[in-house]
């Protein structure tokens, strides 16, 4: 069912500062932040080469992480997002499985696609979430 | 500096358990259990084509990673890794940018390659390894 790590996300008490100190200290492949109303943050992608990581800053206390930054003020790594090709089968698998879904199913996500949340619980103590991705297009 | 995303590392209280839930529920590609006494840990991949998660479980109370699971008994997120071509160009680089790297030094890694961990208070409570990988072949 997983495929690709499609990034890992970061919470952080001030973007700019983390954003620089990925571009600076680390010498990575920074890009521009993006403020995203409807999910509660602003976020600046972190360009690996083969995944991302993502910086994710709340917007305000009512931000869907606004109480990771409450129990971790410094920050910390948020959630893990694997690629999946269908999401409405992941999640009757996983359901099947006796895995929990957080909320009421697939949402759009960050990117415009739908995603899934899964208990932390249920993987040891790691937030998981499920992207669905365009099928790839095969070369002929 | 920082090139691609080597694995991201979860510690977890039981790896055939976390194991089985990655390649069952979550139909990941999950290797073999590996055993590495001096890292004082066992430790499984899942390949997710373009990077690994590592999971991996402390061998005993002293283990690197034993106060880690003290903290969170359920496991978590515990570092990630970056790739570095040059891993003494990169300690001098983010030594002299203010930047602790812990420990004495450059150490042999658990994939056999110089490793360095970097002090998470330094990243957003992010624990960070750096990898130094053999220089890719380019084609001629």
């Amino acid at each position: 069912m997983i495929g690709r790590l499609n990034h890992i996300a970061i919470a952080v008490p001030d973007l700019e500062a983390a954003a620089g100190r990925y571009r600076d200290l680390l010498g990575g492949h920074v890009g521009d932040v993006h403020i995203l109303p409807e999910h509660g943050v602003r976020v600046v992608f972190v360009d690996t080469g083969n995944t991302k990581v993502e910086l994710l800053q709340a917007l305000d206390d009512s931000s869907p992480i606004a109480a990771f930054m409450a129990r971790n003020p410094g920050g910390g790594m948020h959630h893990i997002c694997f690629e999946v090709s269908n999401i409405a089968a992941s999640m009757e698998q996983l359901l099947a499985g006796g895995a929990r879904v957080l909320g009421d199913g697939p949402k759009i996500g960050a990117h415009g696609r739908p995603v899934v949340f899964l208990h932390p619980k249920d993987f040891d103590g790691t937030l998981i979430e499920l992207e669905e991705v365009e099928p790839e297009l095969t070369p002929a």
